[in-house]
């Protein structure tokens, strides 16, 4: 995609003070890192530059997001929604972390809690098997399995793959489902007993979808 | 969770004409669906039905998505940013529908072409496969094994569980990586083969996580 072809700058309708808000989402996992404002100039510096620009409200100034933290972000997409009044931008948060409290994402509070922003589901249980390998738990299968160590989750490995081929034949869906569902998770904690980030995984996957 | 203490609408900063922008998301896959204002009392509706209700600026009325379309938005998480001053909503989108267009995402526009909204990379990953069933190109190794059928297919899963074995005890953490994310894609070839969405295994994945 041409970066700087996919919004037409002058299209975009913004508000009285001549703003649009801008989501932005980290390209791999889908989860939503902060929203700020964009005005005019901003947009067109971001298209320009390939990273974001912002204009702070509290400031009035432009906003080079990254520009102190060094936490720049790498656009990869933008688009814009069905009334042209808001904008989503799809990123690399370099040094991975997009708030300024040193938080991932500006989404990370439950009332006084801390808790990891909503991704897609699969990094959902990924983080719960990281947690319960930091924080075993007596109760806890995985921590279970973690603790039995490479043989024990590599041949539920080969169990399920062998699991997803018979649900295939028989052309069940709801158990191909189910099975696809254990061998994801089995991998996850392969990827968790071996310290690869599900992250280094969809990686892979981009560069092979080029 | 319990969402309706969740956020404490008090403390949430509405903006001078006593709005907040809500960001929706697929609680499944991190799509992000739409963007809409709420009131004070459109937050607390939320909490309170567990459905989503916006303010409308065009029409000064309260908005309960799906009113009239049916495509209720069921609330499963919500959160509020480190200044206080946006909500961000995971949702299960009724009738897989947010857009008035009938899109599933208000963001489906890059200039004047409809593309997908970004998901996270599996899902991404998944549209190109059933993209490559629906329209097969003689170029595309997709279209080709799922032409060759279930026993290459599932041949293939087999050959990519063993990789993904012989990596883990390597303990070489770019193998790994590389054969996860193999043994992933011919995974989702396998689906799509079945005509089974991905969001069926995330399902699976959630019940599990409970």
């Amino acid at each position: 995609m041409n970066l700087q072809q996919a919004i037409p700058v002058e299209a975009i309708r913004y508000d009285d003070r001549g703003l649009v808000p801008a989501i932005v989402q980290d390209y791999l996992d889908g989860t939503v890192l902060m929203m700020a404002w964009m005005n005019r100039e901003a947009l067109q510096k971001t298209l320009d530059t390939g990273e974001t620009w912002f204009w702070s409200r509290s400031r009035q100034a432009f906003w080079h997001k990254g520009e102190t933290s060094g936490h720049f972000q790498k656009m990869h997409a933008i688009r814009y929604d069905c009334d042209s009044d808001a904008l989503l931008v799809s990123v690399e948060q370099l040094g991975d972390s997009a708030c300024h409290t040193g938080e991932r994402s500006c989404f990370h509070r439950v009332n006084d809690s801390i808790v990891p922003p909503p991704a897609d589901m699969l990094s959902q249980v990924f983080d719960v098997i990281c947690d319960r390998r930091d924080r075993p738990s007596d109760s806890s299968y995985t921590s279970k399995l973690l603790a039995d160590g490479d043989n024990k989750i590599l041949k539920k490995i080969g169990e399920e793959a062998v699991e997803v081929v018979m649900a295939c034949k028989d052309d069940d869906p709801d158990a191909i489902a189910g099975e696809v569902a254990d061998l994801f998770y089995h991998s996850l904690v392969a990827l968790a007993h071996h310290n690869v980030d599900l992250r280094a995984v969809y990686q892979k996957l981009q560069e092979r979808r080029r």
